[in-house]
């Protein structure tokens, strides 16, 4: 996990030098007119999916989903896709259900794409496009590289779909900007230690970075076997909060944007019951902080560094081997 | 919330008599063509609405998807939603975040529904039409008549709007089955003592019963302020399962339909981790029996009732008051 970590630089840097030949790809693929994108996968890259769902949305103004797969492997309802645009993604390119409902919506209609780190996996024969994360093989099960370069391309999905919160000039700070967070890992030690022996904690966001949050969770579940999860700064008002007593652990990230007013007035309501708050934000003073000079959706790459290396750091403080979480397996083959 | 929990087999039966009436209203707000439908709530009112994607879809064919607030609220993309139909859900109408959302896609070419406990409040003046839940007045944090209220709205959604797996007479089943559980107990009794003061649990379900996974999770959260996290089956083998030890309680619903098997390959494998297993199915020998002669949309509302028992045994079991959870309102000002 930790090698592989180490590598998002390069994997990162490669991705961005082919962005304007991605572009071409994902162009030939839109329909004219769209009515919307749906998003198909499981576990990572359905967190990856999320981040596409506030990206793509914010660039087309259509609808913009996540997938039930089970409607379409289970329940195999008639399904009309025309002119919806439907992106299957799948680092291994193998995992059953993703392939399946990437078939039937394309057989309803839709126009598919697929994105995988295997150009030569079922998942890619199926898509009318495909893009190669060309991340490399990934061995550990706790996926790191394979999650941030998917969220490059959904990311480069947005920029071909229409006006986006970035300039092209600002993917070259990305690289910098994680490698800068790898460099630096007392922070999420010393976080690590904080959370310690917690039973369980939560991770929040808001907005572009919602995605991460539910991502950061399940690193840590993962890697650290703690019982966290993800929510919305606005979902956890509605009622999970319940669960957040004196010291309970809360990662907080928190990134300036639209949306920040919010995750800071959760900030004090949660020190206000007392919970230790973790905020991974741009700001020294940050429990873990990242460089502050990208815009909102762009730092969605060094903050999710950031929970992989708190992720790796609690795995190790607790004496789990991160690599090896028991009883899973790298392809997990839901139906 | 006992008192509002024994009222939902007179609330549904109001409403089932009302089926015709409710069809009306929604037949008359429906765009032809149809591109998608977007729901739009938050908490409870959010579990129902993802039950009623898994519905509206199996109806349509069309993609159905929840909507991302913030976008609409805070980020403030463009948006073209013309030919979608967005359906508003909230109890009391008066979550403000909603009442935007519902605002702004209206404005952007959508068709609007809402669905509320208020026909007086702001999201019902919003909205083209309006379903009054007709649950009476709720007064205890935990939703439970409005939530099993809700979903019965969106399963006569699902009925204006194309062919679903239940018939028009099986209804008149629906409340009889959710008094029969209500009348006994003693299962949900016994279950939160296994539970007892287990640091964590997970609630599971695939399919059409996700949604009341997701809600016996919250219910779980807010009445008896355990780290309840609900998922999906197959969602659970991507991952999280590993936070799944020796005698971690896990909370299956497993009703007979087209993802039993796969509920059942998973009850084998918890079984195997050493993870003390409670099932929610139609089986005598279950930990939480429900009755049997329901189809697996319909047997969501005796699920979830046993769902809400098991959070209000388990509060009590804890010394909690199930009614007022610590630092909870009933309407959530989220924005």
């Amino acid at each position: 996990m930790a090698a592989e970590m180490a590598e998002q630089p390069d994997v990162l840097a490669r991705l961005i030098e082919r962005r304007s030949a991605v572009a071409g790809v994902l162009g030939g693929c839109i329909p004219d007119p769209l009515h919307g994108i749906v998003l198909v996968a499981r576990g990572s890259s359905d967190h990856a999916a999320v981040y596409g769902r506030y990206v793509l949305e914010t660039a087309t103004g259509k609808p913009v989903g996540l997938a039930a797969p089970s409607l379409h492997t289970l329940y195999r309802v008639p399904a009309d896709y025309r002119r919806i645009l439907v992106v299957g993604i799948s680092q291994s390119g193998r995992t059953p259900e993703i392939v399946t409902v990437l078939e039937r919506l394309k057989a309803a209609g839709a126009a598919t794409l697929a994105v995988t780190n295997d150009v030569s996996s079922p998942l890619a024969q199926v898509g009318d496009a495909v893009v190669d994360l060309g991340a490399g093989s990934e061995e550990a099960v706790p996926a790191t590289k394979t999650f941030t370069a998917t969220v490059a391309v959904l990311a480069f999905l947005a920029e071909a779909l229409g006006r986006v919160p970035w300039s092209g000039d600002q993917w070259k700070r990305v690289p910098e900007a994680v490698s800068e967070a790898l460099a630096d890992d007392a922070p999420p030690r010393h976080a690590a230690g904080v959370i310690g022996d917690a039973g369980g904690l939560v991770v929040v966001a808001r907005g572009f970075l919602f995605g991460v949050a539910l991502e950061a969770a399940l690193k840590l579940k993962e890697a650290a076997a703690v019982l966290a999860q993800g929510y919305s700064a606005a979902d956890l008002l509605h009622g999970p909060i319940a669960v957040v007593e004196e010291d309970f652990p809360v990662v907080l990230l928190h990134v300036p944007g639209p949306t920040a007013a919010d995750v800071a007035e959760l900030v004090a309501t949660l020190r206000h019951r007392g919970a230790e708050v973790l905020r991974v934000a741009p700001d020294p003073h940050a429990e873990l902080p990242v460089p502050g000079d990208l815009p909102e959706a762009l730092a969605a790459f060094p903050v999710a560094v950031r929970a992989q290396q708190l992720a790796h750091a609690l795995a190790l403080h607790r004496g789990l081997d991160p690599d090896r979480p028991p009883g899973l397996t790298k392809v997990t083959p839901t139906t």
